[in-house]
């Protein structure tokens, strides 16, 4: 087994902190630079099948991409603690809150950042409104995940998991476009100081 | 269990497709009145969490929304025929396929359909460059799709799986908004047909 990962990107990171949550240590890293352009070479192209990061080459071979996709893989090699949820109904709770949490939050503040930061120029052409309308919702949805912080400690339920990490994520990569969470949002500034505080968050 | 469905919507319709692959009858179905603006009364709001179709009150009481965490949860009570993949390795698989259409497809798509066609413009204020640039990109992203189905009879592996549901339902989604594939993409034509011809696509 083998991690393609990549530096400042906000997916790869998500594998970085499932893997530092769960106290990994022993897995196999190749940092691919994308800057550089190696995630568009041909030997790493034909086996990831998109120029995209992170990558995983399981224990079988098949080399996948997607972060959820590698994250419940990698939750099925090392359970403990779990952030995927046991059971049919806690899983689906806590599938329910990490895709608000892509779809409200992380897809949204990543086409807000791509489509306005300088450093995304050279990857494609920016068109202001897209920013403009990611952010806005982005921001919009903040109160969503407030709210439900208001009763819960973590996002779907007593425990951090997958969905605390991808929300967080979302919201992290956001600041670098100067782009931060309302201050009156007290319950969601608690779990946000909660989650930055965590060793997994320097991974 | 309890399923809150609703017509058009290509979310609901994931659903009802997978309900028919299995061949469940005997689900408990509600029909919420989008545009009668059911889903934003408070008996529903208050149980969804958000003004969102479908959801799924569970065995346990519980409700969900978010159409794939609803699929999911399905699957564990209706196992066969199996559509999210045995075993780790064939999981990941699956859901890197499932979030690749997803993601380069179903919600580019959807955006692109909210965003010019004038059915939704009481749902949220249209943005033309945010439209263009949807379905721009969802086009574009197509050819990932024809390569794929190349090599493969489904996008998955050798049988229908949750991965060809999203995708096709996002390509059929923006038909009301005349937005076809290019028809060189001959492997995509070959599985559009396929799809379509599926008892499943009329559910």
């Amino acid at each position: 087994m083998r991690l393609y990962d990549a530096a400042v990107a906000p997916n790869p990171r998500r594998v970085r902190w499932l893997l530092a949550e769960k106290g990994v240590t022993d897995l196999e890293v190749v940092v691919v630079d994308i800057p550089a352009g190696e995630h568009k070479q041909p030997d790493y192209l034909d086996r990831a099948g998109l120029p995209q990061l992170p990558a995983l080459e399981m224990d079988d071979g098949t080399w996948i991409t997607e972060s959820i996709a590698i994250c419940r893989y990698l939750e099925s090699r090392y359970p403990e603690p779990n952030l995927f949820g046991r059971g049919p109904e806690e899983t689906a709770v806590i599938e329910m809150w990490m895709r608000r949490a892509e779809m409200l939050l992380a897809v949204p503040f990543m086409l807000g950042v791509r489509h306005s930061h300088p450093g995304f120029a050279i990857l494609e052409a920016q068109v202001p409104e897209v920013a403009a309308y990611n952010q806005r919702t982005a921001l919009a949805a903040l109160t969503v995940f407030d709210d439900q912080l208001a009763e819960n400690d973590w996002l779907a339920g007593d425990r951090l998991t997958i969905a605390d990490i991808v929300a967080y994520i979302g919201i992290d990569f956001a600041r670098i476009v100067r782009l931060r969470p309302p201050e009156d949002l007290a319950h969601l500034a608690r779990w946000v100081g909660a989650m930055r505080a965590r060793p997994a968050a320097s991974a």
